[in-house]
C-alpha cells in the first residue's frame, strides 16, 4: 500500500482538502513528508499545464493515483443527473477530458460529486439510468483509464451513499475499468461495518480515502485505522490510501500528522 | 436509566422520527413495547391538547422526558440567531410556550435546531451573543424547567456541533436549568471520543439520544452501545436514553428492535 494526500491545483470551495493551490511549493512539502503520491483535485483539465505537472512530479518522485473531479459540480453545476441534457453532456465531456489527462499521468478518475444530486425532482430510477449511461459512455471512451465511484454520505449526496449501493451499481455497469473508491469518513456514517464493506468491495476496490471520523487527519478521531489497514491487507489491496482531510489545525500539521501516523501503520504490513 | 423514543405529535418534514402523528395509537404501541417514556416532538404547543396528552400518557403509564422543538425552525424558520429581531423574539416566545407545556408534563425542553444556522452572514461572536442571551432569557423564565442544548453535526447545524463546544457554552450560561442533550449519531461524526465526551459533560448531561451510526435503530450500525451505557453508568447518569431514529425498515420494526436491544443492555446495569 502507498500513501497519498489530496491537493487541489487551484483555490476551491470544497473544504476537505489539505492543500489548495501553490502546486510546486505544496508538492515539494508533500514529497519531503514522505508521501508516495498526490491526488490532484482539478476542476477542469484545461486549467492545468499537463507537462508542467508531469515534470514537477517526476522531479519529486511522486505519482498521481487519482484525479478528483467534484469541483465541476460544486462550482459549475455539472452533473450526470441534471434534468438538462446539455448539462449532463457537459459533465460527461468533462470526465472524458479528465480521462485524457489521467492517461498521461497514469491516474484514475474519481466520480464523486460530479454524479450530482437528484433531490426530489428526479425519480431514483431516472437518476440511475442517467448515471449508468454516463458511466458506460465514459468507461468505453478509454478502457485503459479507471473510473472510480465514491460512495458519499447522505448529507452531501443522494446517489450511492454506501458500499452496498456502490456494488449494486457495479452490477449494472459492466466495464472492469469502473470500480469503487471508499472513504473512511463517509463509511463511518453510512456503512454498518467499515470492515465488512471493504471485504464486500474486494476486487472492485481501486482506491481508498482516509480521514478520521471528524474529517481531520487520521488519529484525530475514533476510526480504527489499524483495523482498516489490516482489512485492506486481507483483501490484498495494493493501491493508495490517500488523505482527503480538513486542513486543520492547519494544512502542514494535518499533512505531517497523517504521514507520521499512517507511515507507522503501513510499515507494519508492507 | 430509562428507555424512551421520539414521537412527533403531527406530520413533520424532519426524517429522524420513528413515529409521526396518530398519537394515541402510536403511544399505545410504544407502551406495549416496554418503553418508559415518549419524547414528544412538537412544532407549536398551541397545536396540541395538553390535557388529552396528559391523560393518555397517564393511562399508558408513560412519562415525557423531553419535548423536541426543532420543527419550529425547519417548518417556520424560527431561530435564536436570525438577523431579524422579530424572528428571534418569536423563537424565544415559542420556547417559553414550550416551557409552560413542559412544566405541566414534567418534561425538559430541547434546544436543537431552533437555535438556528448562522451561515456566512453572521459572525460567530454575534451568533454566540444572541444564543447566550436567548438561553438566559428562557432559563430565567422558569427555573423549574430544564433547557437542553443538543450538539448537532456540522451538516445540520453550525452552532455547537460537539460536546466541547456545548460545555464552553455552559460556562457562558450561568443557569443550572440549562444542560446538554448528547446524541450518539451526532457524536459519532463530531466527537473524537464518544466516551470522553460523555465524561466531559458529566453533571451537565440531562438527556441522551440513541441512534446508530447510520441513524437507524441501535444495533443497525457500528456504534458500541454497551460501552456507551457503561460510560453513562460510570458518571451516574439517571436519565433517559431516547431513540431519535429513522423509521427504517419501518417505524414498528425500528421501535421493536430498539426496545429489544436496549432493554437487554439496560437490564445489565439497572
Amino acid at each position: 500500500m502507498k500513501l497519498g494526500i489530496v491537493l487541489s491545483t487551484q483555490a476551491a470551495k470544497f473544504s476537505a482538502l489539505a492543500y489548495k493551490g501553490h502546486l510546486a511549493e505544496n508538492a515539494a512539502k508533500i514529497s519531503r513528508l514522505g508521501f508516495d503520491g498526490i491526488e490532484l483535485a482539478i476542476r477542469d483539465p484545461q486549467l492545468v499545464d499537463q507537462s508542467e505537472i508531469k515534470s514537477l512530479l517526476n522531479e519529486l518522485d511522486l505519482t498521481v493515483p487519482a484525479i478528483g473531479t467534484g469541483q465541476a459540480f460544486g462550482e459549475e453545476g455539472l452533473s450526470f443527473v441534471n434534468p438538462d441534457g446539455v448539462i449532463r453532456k457537459k459533465a460527461i465531456d468533462r470526465i472524458k477530458a479528465q480521462m485524457h489527462l489521467a492517461e498521461e499521468l497514469e491516474a484514475m478518475v474519481i466520480i464523486g460529486l460530479i454524479r450530482g444530486f437528484r433531490g426530489n425532482e428526479i425519480s431514483s430510477e431516472q437518476a440511475e439510468t442517467w448515471l449508468v449511461d454516463a458511466l458506460c459512455e465514459c468507461a468505453q471512451e478509454n478502457e485503459n483509464v479507471k473510473l472510480i465511484i465514491e460512495p458519499i454520505n447522505r448529507y452531501e449526496c443522494d446517489l450511492i451513499c454506501n458500499v452496498q449501493e456502490g456494488m449494486d451499481l457495479m452490477d449494472k455497469v459492466e466495464y472492469s475499468n469502473v470500480g469503487l473508491l471508499l472513504d473512511s469518513f463517509h463509511m463511518n456514517i453510512e456503512d454498518p461495518s467499515i470492515y465488512d464493506s471493504i471485504r464486500l468491495a474486494k476486487d472492485r476496490l481501486y482506491h481508498f480515502h482516509i480521514a478520521d471520523s471528524n474529517r481531520w487527519y487520521p488519529g484525530a478521531g475514533h476510526i480504527d485505522f489499524p483495523q482498516i489497514i489490516e482489512t485492506l491487507k486481507q483483501i490484498d489491496y495494493q493501491g493508495f490510501v490517500s488523505a482527503e482531510i480538513l486542513p486543520l489545525p492547519d494544512p502542514d500539521v494535518a499533512a505531517e500528522r497523517t504521514a507520521t501516523y499512517m507511515r507507522k501503520l503501513l510499515l507494519k504490513i508492507n
